[in-house]
């Protein structure tokens, strides 16, 4: 931890750009924005370059924006140039889910590192590929789980884990928002499923992380109350329970049809908490409440102080720079699409 | 409407005991005693005996406490002779749950009214039985669901049925407590089961009585994490979902082995409220937020002022006195126990 600390030191005192990792985003929407704004408030990232179908619209934008040379624009049909561009340390893949696999894997061939968005992908036969093709070109794969890299959620798997609120026994959770109107979010050939692939990953993935274990039975409702037509190829809500190994259950949901609640509840045999709201960004201010043996639980704070995606982008690039082991390899987004499988299996709904 | 209001002021101006319901209880517990001193707030129902398995005990301190003669204590055995008791025009049956059914249908056999615990039996059998016994003797039979009678819920129930949270799409709803130190409650011959029935009947019936629909399709998972045995004849935890035949959707739980909060939370497609804490009674003080497209959501009160207790016997009793419909008819817990048997039977998970 000290190396790390002088290391990260280092960086800050020195911050040229053979020091920080030089960056490339594929698929130039709405959250590919939001890293870009957060790679500039790193100390160790910087951006070098894009791949987008648009390169001289929003390839030239962001390269006047962010500095970055014309060069250095590439579109889906260059991609593979990008590997000699030795300023390019990695590629971050922000494009529809149905894609990640493509252009995680094409990345990879090309010898760059690679941080994904969530969901991994659309099948867990697609994560596999992608560990292996990251493998084989022995570049890092990271899933973009942005909460584990939330100071609040740090707290809460630290209270959990300390055993604060005694023996876990039930999650809830549930991330549930208003229609969404990215068009390819309803496209199955792109999302590959609905709200639960978008959102209900979110409670998923959390919860399997501050359990530490692997939810073994799954059941679940799917529904679409929408009559406009709009959810004709994908689910509008899901609502879903795990039951783990060690007997703790969780009951979870997701949905584009409700006015949104975001929350995460956990009930232990001395304690519990939640926090709500739970899995927004931007300006969102995470409120813990709860009570435990020892008293009131009380906290939570502002999503970007410190930024999730800034401390996610740095934590990466650290493990790029310093060849360390990513804390949310390609493994972990398998995990949860293996989850999300049985999840649609026991709701009799399509994937994919 | 206006005939049941000068009713009311006319038992109010005259509070003599002709006017008043006499109630006896049978089986003088923790409920028993919450009822009793809510009759003694209510304008037309008095205390007029008692059965009990402790008539020397029980039964004389109680006599004693509320002025009724030492000749209206019954035991189980001697209370058939109730029904040459005129003052006695109703038994309230807060037995456990495995006795509900046979003392409800010799309450019914001696000619008194019928107001039942709930949850209303064990078996879905039992309830059609309690149904056909009330019905047969002309007696009035209702399930005591104090929540319907709480000024809180009713407002929920209105907000949600004037659409001011646009379509309804989903609920969850839970009551999470510790170990109950009863132990008839754990043992499966007087219980029926475990925290479903005693806890998760609140969320399921609130949910069932606000949407105004029968779910009819369930999945659910049954746990006991509790190692100690006491848990050895009926499921500690259960998480159980419904969806509705509208498509909306609701997830649930119950434990005796979680830290408490109770709640209840309904998704609409243009607002959301939540109800925490919900379930619980005394000194309760409801908490009502959320957000509807007018603006925020506040609210809620303490469930003693009007005390549900009071409200819910003041009703039974100008059901009574009035010959008017009980709002939660015998019909109503039938539907609970239809709804309890099917989440059982897809746990995998017996019951009675």
């Amino acid at each position: 931890m000290a190396v790390a600390g002088s290391r990260m030191e280092a960086l800050a005192s020195q911050p040229d750009s053979s020091q920080r990792l030089g960056i490339a985003p594929v698929g130039l929407g709405s959250i590919a924005g939001v890293f870009m704004d957060a790679v500039g408030k790193t100390k160790n990232v910087r951006l070098a370059g894009f791949v987008t179908g648009h390169p001289e619209e929003k390839g030239k934008k962001f390269a006047a924006q962010y500095g970055v040379s014309d060069g250095a624009i590439y579109t889906y049909e260059s991609m593979k140039q990008i590997r000699d561009n030795r300023e390019i340390g990695a590629v971050y893949i922000a494009l529809p889910n149905s894609m990640h696999c493509e252009y995680t894997v094409r990345a990879a061939e090309a010898g760059k590192h690679v941080p994904c968005e969530k969901p991994m992908a659309i099948s867990s036969a697609e994560c596999r590929r992608m560990i292996d093709a990251c493998k084989q070109a022995k570049v890092k794969l990271m899933i973009a789980y942005r909460i584990h890299f939330d100071a609040t959620f740090q707290h809460v798997r630290q209270l959990v884990q300390s055993g604060a609120l005694g023996e876990i026994e039930a999650f809830q959770g549930g991330f549930y928002g208003l229609k969404n109107k990215q068009q390819w979010r309803l496209q199955r050939a792109l999302a590959g499923g609905g709200s639960l692939l978008d959102l209900g990953i979110y409670p998923l993935n959390t919860i399997r992380w501050i359990l530490g274990e692997e939810p073994k039975e799954f059941k679940a409702f799917v529904s679409t109350r929408d009559k406009t037509g709009a959810f004709s190829e994908v689910e509008q809500s899901v609502e879903w329970m795990m039951k783990f190994p060690s007997g703790v259950l969780a009951s979870c949901g997701s949905s584009y049809g409700q006015s949104g609640t975001n929350f995460l509840q956990i009930n232990g045999s001395t304690g519990h908490l939640r926090v709500e709201p739970a899995f927004v960004y931007g300006d969102a201010v995470l409120k813990l409440s709860g009570r435990s043996a020892a008293g009131e639980i009380t906290g939570g704070g502002p999503v970007n102080n410190p930024d999730q995606f800034v401390t996610e982008i740095s934590h990466f690039a650290d493990c790029v720079l310093n060849n360390k082991a990513v804390a949310t390899p390609g493994e972990e987004g398998l995990s949860d699409m293996q989850a999300i499988e049985a999840i649609y299996a026991t709701a009799g709904a399509p994937i994919a």
